[in-house]
């Protein structure tokens, strides 16, 4: 087991399209489950199955990748914090895992957030993210907040 | 806001009982509700509101700390992995938050945890941990968990 049976070390170009920003050891996607608008994922680039394993510089580049990904959440969108998760629990459903490490990101927000005339409800904020929260925006909103997003990495 | 205010900065010594270890910047608390067995807390010892605003040394320092927990949960109560995550989302009930720094680290396993002649399931293993989980264990059992964990951590 290892890099040739992980789908996070063969992301197709579909999979990629999301792709915001790239660090020397992260790249960070906006999730395909827009749930909270600009959730992201951030993946290491290389096969790893656990903080345990990280090596110190890829952990001091993760406070960097964390730390741009919540000031832009908080600029751009107007979040107010951002939650973050390390759980890793698909992986083992199998008998025989073989994980990948990836961290989600879930902005949050008091205020709602405005796409174009549309407006979008935070209506947990305050208490745990609602792990079965649908899908808020449109694939053309998606685009919207990617492109906003993006512009602002850029500018890095 | 800040330090007088905040209750993290003012445990009482009812809360500091569960303390399993402490590094020069991070405390590691077996967390009151034992959802999931061996449940912890890490809190930061300095008063801060999120990843973005902690020092390098202690950023360093909480790498330390999760490759210690994570291994001890292996070790002593035969997890498979942690789920790590940083929420924060109780202190923005109020208008005006003074988030303290946390992470919960809820063990997950695929084989039962056996506590005296009592085993303990993890029945949503490979699945997002359930946060509405009732607590599992009685407090005698969670002083032999606790036990157990000081005794590795002692041991470090």
């Amino acid at each position: 087991m290892g890099i040739d049976e992980c789908e996070w070390c063969n992301l197709t170009a579909k999979d990629k399209q999301w792709l915001l920003y790239e660090t020397v050891f992260w790249d960070i996607y906006l999730a395909d489950k827009q749930d909270y608008v600009g959730r992201c994922i951030l993946v290491l680039k290389r096969h790893c199955d656990s903080f345990m394993h990280l090596e110190d510089d890829e952990w001091q580049d993760l406070k960097f990748v964390i730390d741009i990904t919540e000031k832009i959440m908080r600029e751009v969108l107007g979040a107010e914090l951002c939650n973050w998760s390390c759980l890793m629990n698909d992986f083992y459903k199998k008998s025989n895992p073989n994980p990948h490490l990836h961290i989600h990101m879930r902005p949050r927000y008091r205020k709602p957030v405005q796409l174009g005339q549309k407006l979008f409800y935070d209506s947990e904020f305050g208490h745990h993210y609602d792990n079965q929260k649908q899908v808020q925006i449109s694939a053309e909103e998606m685009e919207i907040v990617f492109g906003k997003l993006r512009a602002a990495f850029d500018k890095l």
